[in-house]
């Protein structure tokens, strides 16, 4: 818990200066005030988290973390367990979604293993940050010790700091696990007070009679584990992943270090749930990327404070809609950066000023 | 009207043989079924347009047209009319937010002069397509002639057309004219039959009073040149403007070239509702990129039918949105062409297929 104390301690509030330097150029760059909606917001937020008025984004990282879940057991996913390993090799050999967005947007991908149930070949491109061979199933008890809970954080914030000497402006939060929408689940009920009913989806594609099943699972989790509400890593411990633990370790080293989080969907936000409970300083740091198909992550925005930048009904994750997220971000700062005022361009800047 | 009629007549339904093979490799790739949402569709629609099952984006091409309003005499917006000729100039610099997008996703941009009121210095960067210097006052009688109306859609024809030889595999539309949102509610107005009220907003920045007398200007409008519903020609010569012309002409050239055309916000919307009344083939063609601030381009939307790919809350126009829905174009051809299949990748479909 030392490791993660002392990020924690060390997470600062955004810089207001630098913020209202930024918000003042927005206000001056050749276009109606405001006309830019969210872009602009967007600029100013990053201004803030980096301590710039004009920052910028060379080196944009995506961090996408697998593992398993004991709870497939409980046949709560329409993909049998061994769909997480073979994505990952599918990561490493550059044919996933994830992969091909990533190269679309100019980022690296960060593959890591925080407890996949196989063993993994070693690969160049693999971080083994494997803290167990999978959860132990949350319907009979808890899906990990306090200690393992504490090491998958601790995985992520290393994570991060192994890629820093090569740099990061920006970092994107991906998953996955099969049967991790159910943890999520577990996690939100939990942290957002929220009815299981109505934070429980169909994940990849479950059928009602599986949706109904999930749910069931979810509330049985609950009961005989009792996450603690007020003890995040209780909550990640009784009924978490490896995956989102590393996630959240993740989150913490981003704000930490000043660098935008970009979060993905439904487990990632999970993730950013328990990284706030453990620390309400991460939160402006967070950007939402997307809105998920999955209904309960209206209900984690909701609590976050957080309005998405978009809705494309995905609910692949991978950090697939966190990747569209990083070149939302970047543009807004070329934005920022790269316009004309109106002093420079020569133009009037209209009858009515606000 | 022969060179509208001979470009409407050539316009083909999509190809539905390209759009199921596109939908079969879709549902093949290493995800499950669906879940990149509105990028799957997005893929297979263009597919459709193009003719092939897996489509590439190497050109991209946004036509920002820009054009006076005769209607700023009656003060319906908050920036004075010299304003389009100062954006121009800020364009053919490269300072204006449509400069700034477009490098961000690598696409040229077209700058093209329908109507502007000055004369402007002659650069290569500038398409030289004015009709007249500005239209007429539309609340003291048509804005052009039909003669006018013709020649306008005629030269969004040709700069599509000019366009055709560097290359042009998707194109967005933009817009640049003081005053033009007036002359887009008016539009708006008679071809879905909303209340004017209703599909009038406040346009780059009016205040209430402004607002109300942008609402009875429009209101004038209507009475004084009983623009006629059923022909969009003369919808355009009595209450529209040059650029929402020149962009009539894009769009149907788009469509006839097989060119998916993304469209930007509210003007375009208008341009849009003009091209799909004078040929509903055209519909099929289009992709509405954003949800614009402006509150009748939901209107707008919902009468073309479309859903709009993202909502950010912007209102500059200048082809900003669909610059980005481009981005969001490419990306949903770049999963569509560059992931592994379930087979490719050796992982299992899952336990249900639906």
């Amino acid at each position: 818990m030392d490791k993660i104390g002392r990020v924690i301690s060390e997470i600062r509030p955004l810089d207001k200066g630098a913020m209202e330097e930024a918000r003042r150029r927005q206000d001056n760059l050749t276009k109606p005030r405001g006309s830019l909606g969210q872009l602009e917001s967007l600029s100013i937020q990053i201004a803030g988290i980096k301590g710039e008025a004009r920052p910028k984004i060379h080196h944009k990282v995506i961090f996408t973390l697998a593992s398993d879940h004991g709870v497939t057991k409980e046949r709560v996913s329409a993909y049998p367990s061994e769909v997480t390993v073979q994505m990952v090799y599918n990561f490493l050999r550059g044919g996933a979604a994830i992969n091909v967005l990533s190269r679309h947007i100019g980022a690296r991908v960060v593959i890591a293993d925080l407890g996949v149930a196989s063993m993994i070949e070693a690969h160049p491109e693999l971080k083994n940050k494997k803290v167990a061979t999978g959860t132990r199933n949350i319907a009979e008890g808890p899906a990990m010790s306090r200690e393992e809970a504490i090491r998958a954080i601790e995985s992520g914030i290393e994570l991060v700091e192994e890629e820093l000497p090569e740099g990061i402006d920006i970092l994107g939060t991906g998953d996955m696990g099969i049967g991790n929408t159910t943890s999520s689940s577990a996690i939100a009920a939990v942290l957002t007070g929220a009815d299981v009913k109505k934070i429980t989806g169909r994940g990849t594609g479950l059928d009602q009679e599986g949706w109904r099943r999930k749910i069931k699972v979810i509330q049985k989790a609950l009961e005989i584990n009792k996450p603690n509400p007020d003890d995040p890593i209780d909550v990640l411990s009784k009924v978490g992943g490896f995956e989102i633990g590393g996630l959240v370790g993740v989150i913490l080293a981003g704000a930490k270090n000043r660098i935008p989080v970009v979060i993905d969907g439904f487990i990632s936000g999970a993730a950013a749930l328990i990284a706030t409970s453990l620390s309400p300083a991460v939160k402006p740091y967070l950007i939402a990327s997307h809105q998920s198909a999955e209904p309960g992550h209206k209900i984690i925005l909701k609590h976050l404070g957080l309005t998405p930048l978009f809705d494309l009904d995905l609910r692949l994750g991978e950090g697939t809609g966190a990747a569209l997220g990083i070149f939302l971000a970047e543009a807004s700062l070329k934005i920022l950066n790269e316009m004309a005022t109106f002093k420079e361009a020569g133009v009037s800047q209209g009858l009515l000023q606000f």
